[in-house]
C-alpha cells in the first residue's frame, strides 16, 4: 500500500494487517509513555479544507505518538483563502518532502489528485461524498473487538446515506468483511439503485430487530433547508434510534459528532449499547497503524516493543 | 489534588506546594534547555471555548516544556461549531486517554462537569464568571517573590469586580494567604453583599494609598453598551490607575490584556511599579507546577535535576 | 547578527554564511531523520498578524526540525482581537524568554519595534510594504544552486512592484550579489524614482529576452478595486508571463501563492523553467539556517553531523 484513498482499493488481507497493527498500538496506549519513535524526524502534513475536530485531532495525535513532525494547515486563515489552487498548495507542501499528507477536502476525488501530484503517501480523511476510509477501518476495528469476525453479522446503516461518505466507505468495508448490510432512511436520502452493491434497503425502521449492529449517521441540518427531510421533528419521529427501538444485545455506533435528540436519543448515547467512545479510541490507534503501514520500512517487527531505556523520562528530569 | 477547579477548594498547604514547585521550574527556565521529560508520552488536551492568547499559550508551552504531547482545540473551526454538546466533545477527547484536560468555557461550572465526565485531571482555565484558579496561583507566586509572605498585606482589587472570575479567585486566594483585600469600583460593578466574604468595599479610589498592591481588572468594553458604566472616559476619570494615584512603594498588577488608557495609564504599565511581565513569566512556571502536581507520580524528588546527559543536544547534531 | 530585520542590513559575507549553512541543512533534509537537536529546549515564537500558509509553515517546520518548542500565535482568535497593543503582546510573549520571535505584521517597521522591545532574536517575516528578508535569502539560495554566482546576471522583477515587500527585499539582495535588475510593470505599479537604487525600469515586457531570470510578483486582486490596474484581463494581456514570452534558457520564479492565469499562465508554472517548488524547498532550509545563525552558539562545527546514535529511533520502538 502506497496510499489510503478508498476502502474500495484495500483488500481483506490489507485490512487485517492494519487492524492487527492497530491492536499492537492499543497496547502502546496502555503504557505510561504512549509514544514510539517510529516516525521521528519525518514530516506529516495535515491539510483540512473542512472543519473537523475528531478526525484532525486523531490523525495529528497519531502522528505525534509516532514522533513525527507535524505541519497542520486548516483552510481558513491560510493562502487557501487567497484562492491558491489545490495543486499549487500541494506543490508547496510537497517541497517539504513530507512522508505523508492527510487531506480532507469537499470535492470527491481530491485525495486521488493529491496522490498524483505528490511523492508523499496520501491518506484520504474524507473527500466530498466519496469516501472516508480511515473511518471504515476504525469501525471495523471497534467491531472486531466486540464481535470477533463480522462474517454473517447483520448491520443496519441508518440515516442520510445519500450525502454520507461514511455510509459509502462502511458499506464497502462491512461487506468486504462478510457482514450483511441494510441501508435505512427516507427514500429521498437513499441513492437509487444502491441495492446493486449487494445491500438491502429499508425505508423504515421496521425489521431493525434483526440487526446485530445499528450504525446511525449524522443528519446534516442543512438538508432540511434543501427539502430532503420535511422537518427535524418528523425525521426523528421516523428514524431516531432510541431505547424503545434498540434491543438488548444490539450494538450502537455513530461516526460523530452526534445531534443529540435527532438521529439518536440522549439516553442511548450514554447506554451500554453505545460504542461511540470506543470508536474514537479506535480512531487513534487505527490511524497510527495506517501511518505505520504506509510509512514504516517493511519487514520490521510487528509488535511495538518498549522504547530504548535511554529514552525513558524520569520524573522531573532525574538522570535515569 | 486530582483536579484544579476552583481556588476555593485548594488548601494553604497545597498552594504552598504548588508555589514551591513553580520555583523549581523557574530554575529550569534559566537553563539553556528549558525542558524536562516528566510528561513524555502523555497527552494534554487544551480545549478553549473562548479566545485567549496568554492563558492558552502559557498552558500549551508549559505542557511542551514538560515534554507532553499536546492536542489543542479552539472552539472556532471545530465540531463544536457543528453544535456538538460539551459532554460529547469531552467523551471524544477522553477516548485519547489524556492525562489532563485544560478547559476554558463561558459557563460557570463547565470545568466541574468535565471532571465528572472524564478520568483525566481537569484544570479550569476560566469558567464564566466563576473562577480562574491558575491566575490566582500565578499572582500569588508573583507576590511571594516580591513580598515574601502576604500576611497582613493590603491589596486593592480595582475595576469590574462583578463580571470578573479573576477578581473572585484572587479575592479568595489573597485572603487565604493572609492578606486584607478591598474591592473597589463603581457600585454597578461590585456585587451586593460581597463584604460577607470578609473583604472591604470602596466605591472610589480614596484610600488607595493604604494598599501595598493595586490589582487592576480589565474593563470589558461591552459593559458600556450594557450601561454598567456611563462612558469609558468617565470610568477612566474615576478609576484609572495612573502615576498620580500610585505611591512610590505600591506594586501594580493586571491579569492582561490591558486596555491602555482605560483601567491603566500607559506610563504606569511601563513603570517600575508594574509586575505585569512578571505575572506572565510566573504563569508559565506555575502552570508547569500545576500540571506536575496533578500528573506526576507522588514521592519523587521535588527539584528538577539536569536531564539525562544522553538526552542533551549538541549543536548541529554532533555526537555528544 | 542579532536579528534579521531587513536584507538591507545584511552584508554579502553574512548572506554567504547563511546560504552555506542552508546547504548543510539541505543535506539533513535528505536523511531519513530530517531533524537536529540544535534548539532543543529553546522556544521559538511565531507571531503572524496576516494570513500565511507558506511562510508560517516554513518557519514553524524549520523550528521543529531544529527541535525547538514552538508557540504559534495567529492574530485571529487571540487577545490581539481584544485590541491589545503590539507592544503589550510582545511583552507577554517575551515573558516566556523565547530564543526567537518570528513576526509578520501589516505595518512597515513592526519587526524593528519588536526587536527594541524584546531580548529575543527577531526575524522579520514580512512587515507591510517594507521588507521580507527571508524570502530574498531563499531566492538567492535557489538561484545559487542553479547559476552558481549571480555576478552580471540579468533579473527582471515583473508585476506589482509598488506594493511588494518581496520586490524591495529581492532588488536589494540581487544587486548586493552582483546581478543587474530591471523592474517591470505598469507605471502605476512602479514607484517613481526607483531607478536611483541602481536598477532599470521597463513599462512593458519588451526586452524581457535579455533576462536570465524572470521573477514574477503576485497581483493582489484588491489593486483592481483601488484602480491601480484597469482590469485583470488587461493586466494579464500586457504582463502575464506565458510560454510565448519565455525563452528556452530563462528561469522563472514567483514568491507564491500564484494567481494562475493572471501573472503566470498555467503552463509555465508546471514547465521546466519554473523554480517555484525549489523556492519552497529552499525556504525551509534557509529558515533553518537563519534560526541557526541567530541562535546557535558561534564557533561550532559548520556541518550538521549524524545525531547521537542513542537518539535514533528504531521502528516500532525496538531497543537499538
Amino acid at each position: 500500500m502506497k496510499h489510503l484513498l478508498a476502502i474500495e482499493q484495500v483488500s481483506r488481507a490489507e485490512i487485517d494487517a492494519i487492524l492487527d497493527r492497530a491492536e499492537s498500538f492499543a497496547e502502546v496506549g496502555r503504557r505510561d509513555i504512549k509514544k514510539v519513535p517510529t516516525l521521528r524526524g519525518r514530516t506529516v502534513v495535515s491539510l483540512f479544507y473542512e472543519a473537523s475536530t475528531r478526525t484532525s485531532s486523531s490523525f495529528e495525535l497519531a502522528a505525534k505518538r509516532l514522533s513525527a513532525d507535524l505541519v497542520s494547515i486548516k483552510a481558513a486563515g491560510s493562502s487557501v483563502d487567497k484562492g491558491e489552487s489545490l495543486k499549487d498548495t500541494v506543490a508547496t507542501l510537497s517541497a517539504y518532502d513530507p512522508a505523508a499528507i492527510v487531506i480532507r477536502h469537499p470535492y470527491a476525488g481530491a485525495a486521488q489528485l493529491v496522490a498524483e501530484w505528490s511523492d508523499a503517501a496520501v491518506v484520504n480523511a474524507g473527500d466530498g461524498k466519496h469516501e472516508h476510509p480511515s473511518q471504515a477501518l476504525l469501525d471495523l476495528f471497534t467491531l472486531r473487538r466486540q464481535l470477533g469476525s463480522l462474517d454473517g453479522k447483520r448491520i443496519w446503516i441508518v440515516g442520510d446515506v445519500l450525502h454520507s461518505r461514511v455510509a459509502r466507505s462502511n458499506l464497502i468495508a462491512f461487506q468486504e468483511m462478510g457482514a450483511k448490510v441494510t441501508l435505512c432512511g427516507p427514500p429521498a436520502l437513499i441513492p437509487r439503485g444502491i441495492e446493486e452493491l449487494g445491500c438491502a434497503v429499508s425505508y423504515s425502521l421496521d425489521g431493525l430487530d434483526e440487526a446485530d449492529v445499528v450504525y446511525a449517521l449524522r443528519l446534516q441540518k442543512e438538508r432540511m433547508k434543501e427539502s430532503f427531510v420535511p422537518s427535524i421533528r418528523e425525521y426523528a419521529g421516523h428514524f431516531q434510534i432510541d431505547s424503545r427501538r434498540l434491543g438488548t444485545r444490539q450494538l450502537l455506533m455513530h461516526p460523530g459528532p452526534v445531534n443529540r435528540g435527532v438521529e439518536l436519543s440522549g439516553e442511548v448515547i450514554d447506554s451500554p449499547h453505545s460504542l461511540i467512545a470506543e470508536q474514537v479510541a479506535s480512531g487513534l490507534v487505527v490511524r497510527m497503524a495506517i501511518l505505520y503501514e504506509l510509512l514504516a520500512i517493511g519487514g520490521e517487527s510487528p509488535a511495538p516493543a518498549e522504547e530504548d531505556p535511554g529514552e525513558r523520562p524520569t520524573p522531573m528530569g532525574q538522570p535515569a
